[in-house]
């Protein structure tokens, strides 16, 4: 199916395959975990130098983990579908023996001895680690360019941004590097890169798979997610890293279009391409005032909570940090306490009025971004003929599900212009086999 | 055994007695539950002129509940010890159909038509509320002395804050007006009151009291309490108010002494005479910096939570402040929200520290308030020859315990310069029987 949408610029070897076809590959003996590790390596080489996806590239260490891969399968020794299949690895994420640069100078010479939570899920399904791959600073900022290894470039025009926070891992996905990636997602860090470079990407409900070992942004929002070809092996990895039980519903989806103009007003080819390749009918509106309310809470909390994790460090070695990274913790830390509490006392009432919108729906739908890929560095554009803030038009139509903590999922929709736009199916936990099914649904 | 300890200036009708006292009395017929609330109401009108425990005394309602308790005696129903004993309730927990002020003119017109749960469960046990008894605005202040209706007065020298802020409740107590007084507490505002009055106050776990239908100044902190003649009117108060399960415990409690001045130099005639009545030889003391850490989050956490609860009337309707609490908002509203964030997160950290000093101990004691009442309006004193803060003095020593939620007891323990002090005693959560055992031992 994928072979019918277009594609990124340079096809890497994992370009429109998917992890259930090369599990299958390796089980039916058409290849094995070492030739498709030395397949990432090449593809690393050769593309990565346009588009700055990894940090640090582990030959070794991958070409050493994918033998063994293959010594277990040859001797019965079978892990699941992620057995010996390439990954990158957001360099958020802490992996033993890997630098962990956190995208920052700050952290330069950090070198963590345990590998994160979900890195240890993945390494027990037998995934392969094959490099850490580029985040925005510190993941505080949805665009991708900002990073102490330089800005991680969009596969489809390599004068673009990925998006971001987990840009890297996006464009290493993107351009067929690794068939597979984890990324973080506070108000969009997954999926934004995932929609902009024309992936699928999946930030689980809250908790699911858990943030320990992960560089925190804002603990009340941060999630550990998956970018991969299609939304099979974003759901495939997932069940690797969850140990949440997925609920089976033997009912059709019943899926909603929200209309993303009700929270922020985007591209309108964006949200028609959108709406026309998902194909929902019935809509559904948030009630008034909750999406500012939304924005705002998302805001606050953030902001606040980021500024906690980087007090020392703008006290005692600001300057460290980029300065556009430096410049939004003076503002973040500036925030009052009151605010913040206010924000998190917002949440219940929230969840409440958002809860309506699934009242006769399980699914809804709507853009993941309300934009193609700007520009790098570019933090104003023009949408409709008015002026609009870059970061604030990545980030309007995924945060509100992390202030919630509701599943969602991105999945390519088509292009505007020649670049990817993405098609966001979010639910409420418990509901994700629906969401897949929902995005699986469209492709008919 | 009361009889021995120094009494206020105008001893009132249940000066001296006791709960347990009064429930024998009234079950043998030496007295009638509106023969009590008469009582009650006589003193009030002859004392409170002087002392300003009462915002709103509701001798109609009193005497209608009295008859009711006395009928349902007299027709064979028992409520138990409660029943039909005068009671005084802070006038920042809601009574249905009495005004309740807050202690601001913000709520000069406000009528709750429901009860709170606390005042439910003092119903339900037969208690007869005669009154709302005088808070500082908004419970906002330690010292008790800034409420739209004045001070309440120290009924050992009206000359004197009673402290707060639960002032009133520890004023109309001390004074003998009621046996028994509902308070809260968020940094001591039950314990301090009853210490300066010279009776005794409960702050129980974090929870273990509902605090629904009462205003809050600062959720995470925020307790309801009890204050009484004595520590054994205090567990039985609490007994009806609290649905948490107390544990027997056999073994007596093993009990240690923390010296007040690793939190606070106070005055150090308060600490021997405290110490002296303890009878504690062991000693405990707490990790290096942990005192200054549990100021701190204490101060933050109140801070950032009050300036959100009023965030609203600060931005409306300032002027209808006292102007001291003003300020004090004003100020709490600068706070960044990253302290707040931090604050929060030094939580578990406080309560690993703090869990040592109980490793070998059920009970840990020293003074409630590490001075004796300041006059009215004094925010400076001296005490070993520095100048020291009095809101900062009166919150010292108790305060460190609503940051970890653990329950609280004050206890009389003589005079200094002929008025009163307090021995505070602290424990774990489900230790409370040890704690007013150990209360109860002093006086062997």
């Amino acid at each position: 199916m994928r072979g019918k949408d277009p594609m990124p610029l340079s096809p890497g070897p994992f370009t429109g395959r998917t992890v259930t076809g090369l599990a299958q590959d390796l089980r039916e003996g058409r290849t094995s975990s070492t030739e498709l590790v030395k397949q990432a390596l090449d593809a690393i080489a050769e593309l990565d130098p346009q588009l700055n996806a990894f940090v640090t590239v582990d030959a070794d260490g991958a070409l050493a983990a994918a033998r063994r891969a293959d010594d277990e399968l040859a001797g019965g020794v079978d892990r699941g579908p992620l057995h010996g299949v390439p990954v990158g690895v957001k360099d958020l994420i802490e992996v033993a023996g890997l630098p962990a640069t956190m995208g920052s100078r700050h952290f330069a010479d950090h070198l963590p001895d345990a590998d994160a939570e979900c890195v240890t899920r993945l390494r027990r399904a037998g995934a392969v680690i094959v490099g850490k791959t580029t985040t925005h600073e510190f993941a505080y900022g949805p665009t991708g360019d900002r990073s102490a290894t330089g800005p991680s470039r969009n596969p489809w025009d390599p004068a673009r941004m990925t998006g971001g926070s987990s840009g890297g891992s996006a464009a290493a996905v993107a351009a067929g590097m690794v068939p597979l990636a984890l990324g973080t997602d506070t108000g969009g860090s997954v999926r934004i890169p995932a929609a902009l470079c024309g992936i699928a990407g999946f930030k689980p409900a809250y908790g699911a798979i858990p943030a320990d070992g992960v560089f925190p942004l804002s603990r009340t929002l941060d999630h550990v997610g998956v970018l991969a070809g299609d939304e099979r092996d974003c759901l495939l990895a997932y069940r690797c890293l969850t140990s949440a039980q997925l609920r089976e519903d033997t009912a059709p989806a019943r899926v909603a279009w929200l209309d993303p103009a009700g929270l922020f007003a985007g591209d309108s080819r964006v949200a028609s391409t959108v709406r026309a390749v998902s194909g929902v009918e019935e809509e559904v509106r948030l009630p008034a005032g909750v999406a500012e309310t939304l924005r705002e809470t998302y805001a606050v909390i953030q902001s606040c909570e980021t500024a906690a994790v980087h007090a020392t460090r703008l006290a005692e070695a600001h300057g460290l940090f980029d300065p556009e990274v430096l410049e939004r913790l003076r503002v973040a830390a500036e925030l009052p306490g009151w605010r913040y509490v206010q924000a998190m006392d917002e949440r219940p009432r929230l969840a409440e009025a958002v809860s309506t919108l699934f009242d006769g729906h399980d699914v809804i739908a709507l853009p993941a971004v309300p934009l193609t890929a700007p520009l790098l560095q570019q933090r104003e554009t023009e949408l409709n003929g008015e002026p609009v803030a870059v970061r604030a038009a990545l980030l309007a139509l995924t945060s509100p599900w992390n202030v919630l903590g509701l599943p969602a999922l991105t999945v390519p929709a088509g292009t505007v212009d020649d670049l990817p736009v993405g098609l966001q199916l979010v639910c409420r936990p418990g509901r994700e086999l629906l969401l897949f099914e929902a995005a699986t649904a469209r492709r008919s």
